[in-house]
């Protein structure tokens, strides 16, 4: 039997690998895209490398397009890293990259096509306060329907489906959901301002919602030293 | 007074340059983007800098991204050049390139959103027998709801417009409007095969397409010997 393909956004960070790792679990094979939009550490795309190889994806795609160009994002600038933000804030965070979901999901809708996937996996998450508007529900039901009309496939009758596993998820419920699959944590990267040498910094945002969910999940780090 | 601001897609085609050159007419001050994608020929890189240059744009913003890597169409790959294709067919030709446009407009959207334009010109035509799915009005509409859904400026209140003031034209009229707004189309690149001087084959589907408007526009193609 032919196993159905799905294309994966993979970025190199834990979401990411749970949302893949759930798909193949589900019997899709994997088509893993990542994105070097010009943030700010190479370490993540090391990360999405390891995570690729761990998930026995068919192919691996890194595809390049410097948003730095584009500018308005803290990722992708040389504007302080988000450091301290109330994590309950609901306003929208610097690290917001205007449109970026929309042209992520649009190259995974390419290559999708391409490779004859009618499914698209993206870890993006609406709790833990993330505050991105291309992080929610409605928006991804939008981009369902443009892809049928955008596409060869939508004008032949396929219907794109854009998965979300983890949209409704604390992170807590995520990094139970993927030691449940036997994922290893320590292949992946999240910090926002790594030392030199990889290590996460342990103070910005992102270290901060990922302690965050480890401590709520009763589970240790295995970025952490021990 | 202030000019309002539109984000335009420039190809270095004469298609773009009439739509970018009506904004302007009507008042809008120009963000010109121009995506090299692995398209066959640095040429059309060239050509949407003249234009850029000859519409006084604020800033014209290059992007690469390599959609060769994506593959799908035969303008990124080592396809053959279309020829003689049947102009009046209705079907998606080999020059498709999976999810283009909706590529195109994501960065065009992820740049307005930094710039402070509301409004995005793409030269789309739905006519002329391009039969590509992503030119039709019905996709414009579901990417202008996609907008406000995806990005900070539509949370906050946004509206972004999706110009596609060609989209119900022939190619003679396209050359008429340009022709009446003072255009020099000598700038302008369409061939799928130049030579390597840059020179149009005067034999590919495009090149016929132009020779076509021209012909009924009852107007010389400044690129052609007189």
């Amino acid at each position: 039997m032919t196993r159905l393909s799905a294309v994966v956004l993979l970025s190199g960070g834990l979401d990411s690998y749970t949302a893949a790792a759930g798909a193949r679990a589900q019997g899709f094979a994997l088509w893993a895209l990542t994105v070097q939009y010009g943030q700010r550490h190479a370490r993540e795309i090391e990360a999405a490398r390891a995570v690729a190889k761990a998930l026995g994806v068919e192919r691996h795609l890194e595809l390049a397009i410097d948003l730095r160009a584009i500018g308005g994002s803290s990722l992708t600038t040389d504007a302080a890293v988000p450091l301290d933000r109330d994590l309950m804030a609901a306003d929208i965070p610097s690290t917001y990259v205007p449109a970026r979901n929309t042209i992520f999901l649009s190259l995974a809708l390419g290559w999708a096509e391409v490779v004859g996937a009618r499914d698209i996996v993206i870890g993006v998450n609406a709790l833990d306060y993330s505050g991105y508007p291309d992080c929610r529900p409605e928006f991804i039901a939008a981009f369902e329907r443009l892809a049928e009309l955008a596409t060869r496939a939508g004008v032949d009758g396929a219907r794109f489906r854009i998965h979300t596993p983890l949209i409704s998820l604390s992170k807590a419920d995520i990094i139970r959901r993927g030691l449940a699959l036997g994922l290893d944590y320590g292949l992946t990267h999240s910090c926002y301002d790594p030392s030199p040498d990889g290590r996460p910094c342990g103070r910005c945002d992102s270290c901060a919602l990922r302690a965050k969910g480890f401590r709520e999940a009763g589970a240790r780090d295995p970025l952490l030293p021990g």
